[in-house]
């Protein structure tokens, strides 16, 4: 085992943070250090928290946190959205208040870009959580924003995905979308102090009526940060959530699905490596180019035949 | 061979039209008249201009046509640049002027955006010119701006590349990336009428002294469009340049370059749909999950044996 993967699995929190860049940079020595950590993984819970733009995630996450650290658990945060405080679009309030969850060793923030990273910002954040997970973090918290891709994706990674609505927000409900309504494993209603609470969280309740639901019923939680109300409810509602999935097997298939995505992700940025390395291709592509020439093969059914023979 | 391919054979112009937006959308029926038409291509010259905006490279290809038009060749037209007045960013004028030109049946216009084709640009380029080509054009011009990925691209293309500068555009010469001057078979000194233009002349054949040249030297033509001066020179250095690369062997090489070229982009594309068609993937990700899970195998190490499956 390298020294990096070693210090890593010791928790050092500048190593995690080297390991993170060089996952993101797409550096070689990456790949190595994340073969060596990955039998360290799995004991980790990790928590998505999607929703729009100003609907208080980042406190909320900061509130959760404090409650996790209360129970003595290790904190992971990784955020996604680029204009969260973590990644330094917030209010000067909530800043300070992160600056006093980055000084505690117990809990590790790190901020991912979606810029400039076109396509590759997934395959870094399964290796990101892995690295958290191998680093002895007992939650990971993954905070994105909107209905994208990105929260789908974030899905396939998390135990628990929330949805953090606030009310009146225009009609909070009918613009969930139907993409939002099923990842949702608990709905929090977060500023909770401001009007409207009960309509959405009533809307919630007979949109989930009208879905219909299996023996797991989407809990809605009513939050507010400002006044401190609803973090224990959904912190022991997530409690709920993991005894749930683990007694309905769910967890395993979840876990599966993670893997599952990952490993595609791994393949499919290996291949577009591939694809991109002309060196590679050109070597197998000069025979036929007499043929084309001489006009006895046309290129599209040359580039059958190269693709039979590169792929099995 | 179907109706639409020996319509776009016959030189319909409506067919060659439909053909060219099925090739755009990646309509799979666009692919069989690509593979009927090829053994009709390789009559075509074609030529590339490129320079940055404002030098007229609209207006001289206009002339160009002319020229062309007089001497009883078909002219196919391709603008890729948004911003040309093919597409419509261009003064009234000018448009006014293509539009003589488009009624013409002699003359095939055609504008592709860059915009929503994300990298398939390139691929779509390579077929329109084999559709214009095996359509009976005996002369394609493919307009550019810029110094970028695409104007590499269209020297892979083209037979002849035209350079368009202009008089006294601060240190023109200087401006010229490194690239542009290895990919000018013909400097064009256009809006001659404006001063200065005998010192961007002048600035650029000492650059091509400092080059060196091999048995061709690249030539510099001054035009102006408003005097209609130049325009001739200009058609019979490129008819030399063409004859250069016939005589040199020249023409061949160039000729192997685009297929190879054009080969590399069909393959790189059906790769990506490859990728990017999960269920596939996922059949063959399946068995390596459990192992995964276990920790007896981590997603890196499983991601190389499934591409050694996957890839011969």
């Amino acid at each position: 085992m390298s020294e990096l993967s070693a210090k890593v699995i010791a928790g050092d929190p500048r190593s995690i943070g080297r390991l993170i860049t060089l996952v993101e940079n797409d550096a070689p020595e990456a790949v190595e250090a994340m073969k060596q950590i990955h039998r360290y993984t799995g004991q980790a819970q990790i928590i998505g928290v999607t929703g729009v733009m100003g609907s208080g995630k980042s406190s909320l996450i900061f509130e959760l946190a404090l409650v996790f650290r209360a129970e003595g658990k290790k904190v992971g945060i990784i955020a996604i959205d680029p204009t969260s405080p973590f990644s330094g679009g917030a209010l000067l309030g909530d800043r300070i208040r992160m600056m006093d969850l980055s000084t505690d060793s117990g809990v590790f923030i790190r901020s991912m870009g979606t810029r400039g990273m076109m396509g590759g910002l997934t395959s870094a954040l399964y290796d990101v959580v892995e690295i958290l997970d191998a680093a002895g973090m007992n939650v990971i918290i993954i905070e994105t924003v909107g209905v994208g891709q990105d929260e789908v994706d974030i899905v396939k990674i998390a135990d628990t995905t929330l949805v953090v609505l606030i009310p009146g927000l225009g009609d909070s409900v009918q613009t969930i979308k139907a993409g939002l309504m099923e990842i949702a494993d608990i709905f929090v209603v977060n500023k909770a102090d401001k009007p409207g609470v009960e309509q959405t969280v009533a809307e919630l309740e007979s949109m989930l009526d009208l879905v219909g639901h299996t023996e797991y019923r989407t809990p809605i939680v009513a939050t507010s940060v400002k006044e401190k109300k609803g973090i224990q409810l959904l912190t022991s509602k997530i409690a709920e959530h993991q005894e749930y999935l683990k007694k309905s097997k769910t967890f395993d298939t979840r876990r599966r699905q993670r893997y599952e995505a990952e490993l595609i992700e791994i393949i499919r940025k290996r291949l577009m490596d591939f694809i991109f390395d002309e060196k590679k291709l050109k070597k197998t592509v000069d025979c036929c180019i007499d043929q084309i020439s001489k006009k006895e093969l046309d290129p599209y059914t040359a580039a059958d035949e190269i693709l039979g023979k590169i792929l099995k």
